[in-house]
């Protein structure tokens, strides 16, 4: 062990450089209170050392806590088991903030006795994040299927961007419904606007046509680039002879109206 | 201070626990090695303390990172100043992680000199919902306007979902240069698949309405509820007077071709 380590001071430096917040409770003192805390949680919760010792954490719970994770942490430290949450915990100000909490027990060997020491973790930045993350992906999914009703029983779905796994199972899904429940007898399905078409795309395709065809509607193909048209009959026997497919929407659309 | 405190063993322990990692290094040394490491540091890059332990802390970048995140530590490093960045980092298996990492100078006064005192967290898990996040807002602009060329110089734009600010400046920019490229003579906007139409989405339909005329173009208006027009006419004195609409894209297209 290097000489610099066993400097008290530097070690108490060490641990306030850690920015976590760290605190240490002695659960054979009544309420099992706070007996250290360390710079990180004091800058993170806004609380003063005086504010903090002798008192049990609970003070930083407040009404959107989850009662699961405070039910979780009571029965950790009853066991004396170490325990992991995620937790809405409120600064001094009332603002809250995600808490990623570990709480394990400490055994001192030399005193025969255990303390707790909790370790916590600001996340709330990643927690907005998952959020607006969650947001953005329902938005694709409202976006994924734009049903265009046209005159006489016509509907077209045109498809933008690029296609993944999941979107196209919200097109097969929402077209599929959209038919039965409107009884339109054509749908066109303008691929123009996409920027590439894997193989599962044309897997799709050619099951939505067989979907549709079982329900009634016919289905019609536009917009596909040479290189898609060539790579598809390629990869699935059945798109050449099963899908029926015009140049473009504008040439289709003189056709059937 | 609590006699818990002046126990060696618990601080040192105290540091173990935090999970984030603590390195301290002696820039009186040659190459400014590392002379302490955590449990935090050693379980975070799959690195002994054996073969941490007198190493300059280079040996966890690699070839993807960033050459200015290195010349910002070695910065800070010769002024002694506090550096944060966020670097990617390698672990000792090769796996890439993004280490939020702050780097601070440490005066020892009983021995008038420094050391530096670096604390890491892996923040990769935050790092990857980002890019996710990013990428499924490009996702969403990409599918925000999928425009639809008919018969006749006819096109239509199916509006889904929920605008937002950032959505409709996507459909006015896309619209505008759309017409402008293709010289379609009229645009259709279908808003029945909308949730809600938002006082800044009922301006920029009049803004988009006038732009269009500019270019030569007419726009038709299409799938407006009823509880949304009131709202609309009430809002918006020129809504009434110049937006051509009509009750539903089948019927304005059975007058159109």
């Amino acid at each position: 062990m290097n000489q610099i380590l066993s400097n008290y001071k530097v070690l108490i430096e060490a641990l306030n450089y850690t920015r976590a917040g760290v605190l240490i409770t002695d659960p054979n003192l009544e309420d099992n209170p706070i007996v250290y805390a360390n710079k990180g949680f004091v800058d993170m919760t806004g609380y003063t050392l005086d504010e903090i010792l002798g008192e049990n954490c609970r003070f930083l719970q407040g009404l959107e806590t989850a009662a699961s994770d405070v039910d979780k942490l009571r029965t950790g430290i009853q066991k004396k088991e170490s325990v992991f949450v995620e937790i809405l915990n409120y600064k001094k100000d009332g603002t809250e903030f995600w808490n990623s909490l570990s709480v394990d027990p400490l055994y001192m060997e030399e005193e025969d006795r255990h303390y707790f020491i909790g370790v916590q973790r600001d996340v709330t930045e990643r927690k907005l994040v998952e959020e607006k993350y969650k947001k953005s992906v329902a938005e694709v999914k409202a976006l994924a299927c734009p049903i265009v009703p046209l005159v006489n029983d016509v509907a077209v779905i045109p498809l933008v961007g690029e296609m993944s796994d999941q979107r196209f199972e919200t097109v097969f899904n929402e077209a599929s419904d959209y038919i039965v429940k409107t009884q339109t007898k054509t749908l066109i399905l303008d691929v123009s606007g996409l920027t590439k078409l894997t193989n599962y795309d044309i897997e799709g395709i050619v099951k939505l046509e067989a979907v549709l065809s079982l329900v009634g509607a016919e289905m019609y193909l536009t917009g596909l680039s040479s290189e898609m048209a060539v790579n598809a009959v390629q990869l699935n026997d059945r798109f050449a002879t099963e899908i029926k497919a015009a140049s473009s929407l504008k040439v289709l659309l003189e056709k059937l109206i």
